[in-house]
């Protein structure tokens, strides 16, 4: 995994400038169109064009299985992510609709489920096992899983790149992984498990607790973690988390903006983010997930996401609700009238 | 102006508890769509349809100018509004591109501009007059001013039950207009003009001190007034804001969802609840405006709105860029699968 450290690509500091620059000149009050403002300009700076676009899509859902499900930390049994699997390439889950509606292209990458799905359109093989090992009670993964991992998202990133996509979206599917998800946090942030472990697809008060407990237990093998995001990645992570990770690094490596999903792909970014800090300027930020502990990882990223519509979905369904806010905000810097074109008197 | 008085109609709760019985059944955690489900619902409900629906979209701009101007309330010069309308008729401004983007309808009604913008495509003249009188020191309107100006917005929203839209979008075109917004809401809510005067367009702090001061001189000559919202919108009001009224009132009496966009609409939306308290069930909040007093009227009316993106721009502009947000609930409401059709087990 040499490419992991490789240089990252820099958004054109000049085109920024131009689009803001734009952005005073159109027939409206000077920052009234809010976040559409920054979201056009930064999209410009980062594409390296005058007419920023979020039309061209590639969102890939990397799908994996967690050890961790055995110490009783999801509402729902782990047969349900092979299931879901299925239900993408049918086309009946959300991001499945999301995707038709958007006209993105989307594909599963399998990482690792506990059971080989076996053949599925639209689903690629990149298994790095048969699920995570019990964060619980040992290392989530080796050092080979990781690699496999980590170049299934890397790889993704590439076809999306050979693609021409203005934009990539990565999502997530692994029944149990707000529980890795968090202990990255946690060990990431010297947070507590009580405050960032949460529902997840629907625990309730008591399968928090005891959620936190795992968390907390899980944590107490390590220490100082967190100058080491790749351990704390490997140890406490998931093959999906991995794949996330990877996938960013590289998209800040091919200057593709990405668009970040909810908890789970979060807590790859902070990854990311911490291993190589540059990436932090392709990353825009979608919606605020409800997982409560999503809030923690945000401000730790001092990112602001652009919807909050109470969703906790994971799959990419939240980065997939955003694309429309960028395509409106694409559409309206390179479609509007200046004062100049317009006749029209400023303020 | 009889017709004000008229039975509203009701959304149907049979189907309400159809479409959130469905929301269960659908391959996600219950809930996991946040406010999506909760938009899905409420369409199903309103349009009386198990298959609801935001792809016919009419959105109706009414533009009128405002004596109160002449107090010094507003960062541009008057002339912009009917510069706005040309601009609007020419596909420049903000409305004019969210438009096209959504596909949606798009049509100028000239309740009273200053000076007359003749003839123009796209623009309907339904002038009350010459602009409103300033509020600062008289009445805004007559009853027959106020008459004509709801009239207009009344026929504007059967148009759109004529051509089967599927929601209304109101949007507001005024220079100074954020004066009598915040007028109206302080009559009908007790509010202190302080609270509720904010930059408009790009006052400085200075500028907003001497409108709410303005407000206040304004809201001396008046007492009592919380019961008397039509009062209140002929004193205080503004010809658009009145259209406006007219034309929510009218969507809850055809049946015809609204999705209401910032401050100058939901002042709007506060005097025709305050009419007739139904039409609230017919009402969809799009986004919170950055406009500060936008909150207390919000509150009021105990809406939550769809997005908070920062916009204060007007024209309908923030329900326009919410519309994704709809069609996004209702492809997700309509095509997911459900768990026993897609074999995935349930939590």
């Amino acid at each position: 995994m040499e490419w992991l450290s490789n240089t990252l690509k820099v958004p054109d500091v000049a085109l920024q400038s131009a689009a803001l620059e734009r952005q005073m000149q159109l027939t409206k009050p000077p920052g009234s169109l809010g976040r559409l403002e920054d979201v056009a300009v930064r999209l410009s700076a980062m594409q390296g064009s005058e007419k920023p676009s979020a039309e061209k899509i590639n969102i890939t859902i990397f799908a994996a299985d967690h050890g961790v499900v055995a110490a009783g930390v999801s509402a729902f049994p782990q047969e349900v992510t092979v299931q879901m699997v299925a239900n993408f390439s049918a086309g009946g889950a959300a991001i499945s609709v999301l995707a038709k509606t958007l006209g993105a292209s989307l594909q599963v990458v399998d990482v690792g489920t506990v059971t080989d799905p076996g053949t599925m359109p639209g689903v690629i093989s990149r298994r790095a096992g048969h699920g995570t090992g019990n964060l619980h009670k040992q290392d989530a993964m080796t050092s080979e899983q990781l690699a496999i991992a980590m170049n299934a998202g890397r790889e993704a990133v590439l076809q999306a790149k050979e693609m021409a996509a203005d934009l990539f979206i990565g999502g997530d599917m692994g029944i149990g992984n707000t529980t890795p998800a968090a202990a990255i946090a946690c060990a990431l942030l010297g947070a507590d498990p009580v405050d960032l472990a949460g529902p997840g697809t629907g625990l309730d008060a008591e399968g928090v607790s005891h959620k936190a407990q795992v968390l907390q237990q899980a944590l107490q093998r390590y220490e100082g973690l967190e100058s080491e995001p790749l351990k704390v990645l490997r140890c406490l992570g998931g093959f999906e988390i991995a794949a996330l990770t990877g996938a960013y690094i590289s998209c800040a490596q091919q200057g593709l903006p990405v668009l970040v999903d909810g908890y789970i792909t979060t807590a790859a970014a902070l990854v990311a983010v911490k291993l190589q800090p540059g990436v932090k300027d392709w990353l825009i930020f979608s919606h605020r997930s409800a997982e409560p502990g999503h809030k923690a990882m945000l401000e730790a990223l001092d990112a602001e996401p652009l919807l909050d519509m109470g969703m906790r979905l994971g799959e990419g369904s939240g980065a997939a609700t955003a694309v429309p806010m960028l395509r409106v905000a694409c559409d309206l810097h390179n479609g509007m009238a200046t004062f100049a074109d317009a006749g029209v008197a400023e303020g």
